[in-house]
């Protein structure tokens, strides 16, 4: 049986087979070492990506590093107040500089620990022993290799293309307004978990991206969040969601459905009684609920590998009040996450299978269509097919 | 030196550097990738598999899964008492649906775990939650994906080509009446024990096919039955074996040589005197016993990694008798077989160094030679040089 | 940010950028499997390679294994004295022969595990059982494989290649002059120690050249030997090294600067005071003491890892006095050693990032670039551009 590659020669892949009936995708999406490659370079490295919070590294010299799909990077906070990124390796030899996942620069000075060269918390290179011999050299020929950054509403953007096709604003677009009376500058770090996932990228937003699997899956949720009160805004180049309703009486997603924290301030009459889902082009879904925000950071590792940073964020009066705990929200998405991890697991199992073919989406299920229509729309635009 | 190369230029492998003496293959077949998914498609996947007996799954709704070269199957009895096998995935989107070694499907269904689409156990789609929203969709558009199985005596087969080059019986050929006597449909499972070994599958077969080695190797099978009284059957297109005598006053082949089991009732008086060793194509060991039989089945996993399922099979009489053990047969086989894999994983070893050069087979050698060819000629038949 | 490739495609690497300040090599060279491979190739197999050494197998029959890149050696005594290598597989069935790291061959004959052929320590085959019924086969047409090897003052060397391009005293050339006072021959192992690094082998050898780190990473070394005492040789071909000052006061690299061990008896006055370090194309590192010997062979094992056995050797009367203990230089060492390897691995990490360009050596890291350059010639002149 050559299921597989009759499938992948097909031309237009999401809707191979049928015309009316909207499919997944073939096989070698999920699976394919040169296709991924394809991926990380015109869908995510092309884009705004969220690294992680400003809170994080509220004064100069704190950073934090972050591997962005094999690169390490050091985000920091600068001696203006600026946050700026850097390619965690020394001009001199490559030497990777920091190896702590997080800190503070002593004396704000980044010193390579091969040879000490050592620069400031801007990238410039301040020092470096025996070089002035050195016929034609300059440090000024030498700073840190910067990536561009840039902050919304208290996340960390960072864009490794050399020139980003747009500016953080434009990749965001209405979202920045949609999404302010949740006042994300506001919130704090309560939680943080890591879960390293064996399952493509894309598995885990398209899970992320329909509730169809909810009662099957996840029984907790259904006793808050009834799966049929999904409502999900038409499908935008940027961004795919949706909100839910809260069952009457539940104040919030925890296991018992009540909270003692209040509210988030500037919400509105509506944005009390849902949990608001969306994907932020390329890698961050953002789950927005009246007390409390919950970040995830997608970071592919290999085809058939991802890595999932998960933080919960809560108001910073609420996190600084005595006896306040994170671990009600944390409790219970940390059982709906693993719970959805494992199916899309169990995806990436059978779809690298011979007998693997595209199956239907069915109508509740539009915005994975949607997702595989601008991961193919990013790659026509930006790749020759056989690059 | 590049020994190596040199030789996988030749264009007749099994008789390079002399036209008279048969020489082993050259390194490549043992250790490239794409020899190996090669010899995969055209020997293995193209001819019928034994994955594991009938009595594994006596009632409707039992399964085990089979992991077939990187394939994960379903083997089922069906609701008419058939035995069926499926691709172990969901129509939907691709979901592994069966996570479970063996066991019963609950309510002879079976339910995906993502969104609980269901199946029959004859493989129709039953339910498939919201899909009837869809236009143009039809349950019976997505069945699971079925292979081909067959039955001889009680081992379950599969085929995984969409169209068998030939039956079941075909490819056994005059093996059904040379083993009746033994009737293995009235044998069942005494004893399991599952080798990974870092050899390439044909490294066992060859090992399985000589017992010239057997002085140096198994000193405890040499005081059973004599490697010189080895008797080979012609090769053949489609099997590969002989048998040897078992030494006067051995009964059967255990550390003491004796047994309390009752030899098995059809046999003659000539069976009883001899073990029978067979490779029957592509994937079975068979190795019949006056009062057990033995089957191995061989699961390629690279080209140096490969997996053995050895199983243990006592006439159903015998199994049901109070103080029944499989112990002491299976006490002699471990010992014999762990010696097996070993220098099985020496060879690899060697066979992977610049150093190696195909060497001579001895005239007791015969059938591994029989063996090369076999692999050869199919490769040939199916395949184009450089696909 | 495509910065690698644009350096990868630089006709001259090793001045990319600029006509007069040398740099870094891009990260291909570092990472690339393909190159690896050339890079073993053209530059290791192709010259003699220190296995070890003569007193490990001093008696007739007595053996060590060494894996070159993949390939297993069998290095032995011979009877008549001489030191001779073999391919580690029988001529048979391609077996590997020798499991143990060391030993004494039983009877002095190598046995293979399989089907017992059998060869003499010279490597002729004088048994094959059942090989005389074969037509044609004579034991004279199947001797194991042997590696030239030769002797330099008691190290082992061995070349893989068919016809050496030159002998290994023209190989070694001065140094073998130059290296007399320490009479290597007279030394005897006192300590061994395998590092596995996670990193190309060149940056071990680099990493060995330069004393520039050695305030930032060795602050123990720094007490007993001054960084800027180093006194290097004009780079040659087949060697790079030079020699660092003793402190006043330090008799040796020790913890304590100090040692109850005599002095190498035949040493100069200027010998005594002094370390000497070189490179010995193209996988040892010798490291001489007024007192003892180091000896590192460097072993890749991959674009990224290597492996090194490090190894003590002290005057053969000394190392049988009561009380003799190589701790003290192990000590130190060691833990200079694990420095090493560190920043090396953290250099490796940082190479392999898309934000690595080949950064400038200065004036005092001019042996590194003259190694860059050795191999890139080795490279052009055996080696066609798409190899």
């Amino acid at each position: 049986m050559e299921l597989q590659s009759e499938e992948s020669m097909s031309t237009s892949p999401t809707t191979s087979g049928s015309r009316s009936m909207p499919k997944t995708l073939p096989a070698v999406y999920y699976t394919d070492e040169a296709h991924y490659r394809r991926e990380l370079e015109h869908f995510f490295f092309s884009q705004w990506i969220c690294v992680g919070r400003a809170d994080q590294i509220p004064a100069a010299g704190n950073f934090f590093r972050r591997d962005v799909a094999g690169e390490s990077l050091i985000v920091l906070r600068d001696e203006a107040g600026a946050v700026r990124a850097f390619y965690n390796l020394c001009r001199h030899r490559g030497t990777r500089l920091c190896e702590k996942e997080a800190g503070t620069f002593p004396a704000r000075r980044i010193t390579c620990p091969y040879h000490a060269w050592t620069y400031g918390l801007n990238g410039n290179l301040l020092g470096a022993a025996h070089m002035a011999e050195t016929p034609g050299f300059s440090v000024d020929d030498f700073p840190l290799h910067q990536v561009k950054t840039d902050l919304w509403d208290g996340n960390i953007f960072v864009n490794l293309a050399d020139e980003p096709v747009r500016p953080l604003a434009e990749q965001l677009g209405v979202l920045v307004e949609k999404f302010r009376p949740w006042r994300m500058e506001d919130l704090r770090l309560g939680k943080r978990v890591v879960y390293p996932i064996q399952a493509n990228w894309k598995l885990i937003v398209q899970n992320y991206s329909e509730c169809l699997h909810c009662p099957m899956v996840h029984p907790a949720l259904a006793k808050l969040s009834h799966y049929m009160s999904g409502n999900n805004e038409p499908a935008q180049w940027n961004y795919l969601g949706g909100r839910m309703d809260l069952n009457p009486g539940v104040k919030t997603m925890t296991m018992s459905g009540q909270s003692d924290r209040a509210l988030l301030p500037e919400l509105g009459e509506d944005e009390r009684r849902h949990v608001y889902y969306y994907w932020v082009m390329p890698n961050l879904l953002l789950s927005l609920h009246p007390d409390y925000v919950v970040t995830y950071t997608i970071w592919p590792k290999s085809p058939r590998e991802s890595e999932v940073i998960c933080e919960f964020h809560f108001h910073k009066d609420e996190i600084g009040k005595p006896g306040f705990t994170p671990e009600d929200a944390f409790e219970f998405w940390d059982l709906t996450n693993r719970q959805d991890w494992h199916v899309s697991e169990l995806s990436q199992l059978g779809i690298g299978s011979r007998g693997y073919v595209p199956g239907p989406y069915s109508m509740r299920e539009g915005l994975l269509h949607e997702l595989d229509k601008l991961m193919l729309g990013a790659l026509e635009a930006n790749a020759r097919p056989n690059q």
